[in-house]
């Protein structure tokens, strides 16, 4: 990855290996998404484990080029928008993806054997989010179509008020029907880890909205 | 509120606009503040909802409230002082807001019915703390005061460390005497999100101290 | 402490007193590490109880070489490096300590008997986390041997991976042996607290790489 990239930067404008970079951890984010949708929608427990090892690779990647990006912000003095959006971007893009690896890592670790409606639910929406963070992040190399990035900000800050609403209704069910506090610690570690991860989604859309009212 | 703000900063210098935003900001928290203490006072369950409630509403105020305060950055290159310190006091203010809209929700949410004389303590602390905090950024606009602000930020700092301490012996409290591991667990969740809204009311006075040196 | 330096600064060229600060602030933080691993390994209560004491000391002394840092960042235009650099440095060294600080106050307040070989181990992990960021701290001086800086930064990265590795098998040991939910709540705090203070020295040391690929 890192290696290929650099061969990248010889022949990209300099400012423009910025959005080649968050084309890459976009889609990787979205490749994320749509494993954890599987890996918490089989009740094969095997299959389950090999989803959650993508998601371990894939969350590498995920690593490899946010280091890549603050790099490429160490050594450009011209950057296509500010250094300090380039950087919360990239952090907020790299949390999303340590919090679906860290949601799926503690069903691993914790062996967490049900997965609740709630769970699969949360899954299902931080899907929908990579999917229009990547869209909006794929819109900003020529800012032709604003409407689309701030349509798909829209629907990203829609889907963190949703994806609240499911994690308090969850809490709130295992506060009152699960009787072993062991699996409820279990079941609320799994979900506030997905919550967060729709969290982080949001504070990837505020920063692209920022970008574009300052550089529309 | 977002349409009346508009119309403002028609007839509002440029750089003014923040001290108004800022101060309608603090307001609006030093409200939650109130609102906070009247709301774990009551035994009433139904009086404590409407409280409940209403602590949405003025959270979702400040929420357009620090939006606004964004877009105008994002429109503005004069600013009244540092551009990352008008962004770092607005989200500790609004962060502010989240932990207490954040505490009462978990009291709703969760059914907690029994409220400890930790839980009002706090939501005492944190309402002097939103006064200080309005008295500080009232100050911002002249800066003729700097006693004034300066006294009001010591303060906050000095109820924060009451607030840690009041923290750490109700949950001493809790692993001493509450034998029910899930209700523990409810009650420290309301404990822990209590005792962060002071934490970022710190964080607010760190950010008006540090503008305060730059510009006094 | 803060008259001592008040002193010094009057002597030390203006841009050097950020060095000097930073230095103070490493060698305190890595006397925590020190003093963690002796409090975790007596089994004496009341010699754990002094060490923690003793942290407790050093955590105090850490809060005002961080304010003085903050303070000088305010009033120096000219600094060795990028202002928002020594912002961050100087927050990350001030959060590992109150992580260290703040997992042994856990230990005292909650009254934990027990030490898991888990604690100890990861309070190891801490201390030589500690010191290789005080190494890569001292280097920041003169920048004349960078290997060795980026050599504490890579080993500190991975004190990380196998504090995380540590602490996600001592949690998953706790869900499978520990049947006292109550109890497996404060190891659990005591474990969580002691990682996020590897987290945070692999934040300090992804500032000072950030730095040394900027100026060198």
């Amino acid at each position: 990855m890192a290696s290929l990239n650099s061969i990248f930067s010889y022949f990209v404008p300099k400012d423009r290996i910025f959005f080649l970079l968050f084309e890459q951890a976009a889609t990787n984010l979205s490749k994320m998404g749509e494993t954890l949708v599987e890996a918490v929608n089989t009740s094969n427990i095997e299959d389950r484990n090999i989803k959650i090892k993508e998601l371990e690779d894939l969350e590498h990647t995920g690593d490899d080029i946010t280091h890549q990006i603050f790099l490429e912000l160490s050594k450009n003095f011209i950057t296509p928008f500010d250094r300090e959006d380039i950087h919360y971007l990239a952090s907020a893009i790299d949390d999303v993806a340590d919090y679906i690896h860290g949601s799926t890592n503690r069903i691993l670790y914790y062996k967490v054997e049900y997965i609740s409606e709630y769970v699969k639910k949360l899954a299902e929406l931080i899907n929908q989010s990579t999917k229009e963070l990547e869209t909006a992040v794929r819109e900003l190399r020529d800012m032709k179509n604003l409407r689309k990035i701030t349509d798909a900000c829209v629907r990203i800050n829609s889907i963190e008020n949703q994806s609240d609403y499911v994690f308090d209704t969850a809490v709130a069910y295992l506060f009152e029907f699960e009787t072993n506090a062991i699996e409820l610690i279990k079941q609320k570690e799994v979900l506030s880890t997905l919550e967060k991860a729709t969290d982080k989604c949001e504070d990837a859309a505020n920063v692209i909205e920022s970008i574009i009212v300052k550089y529309a």
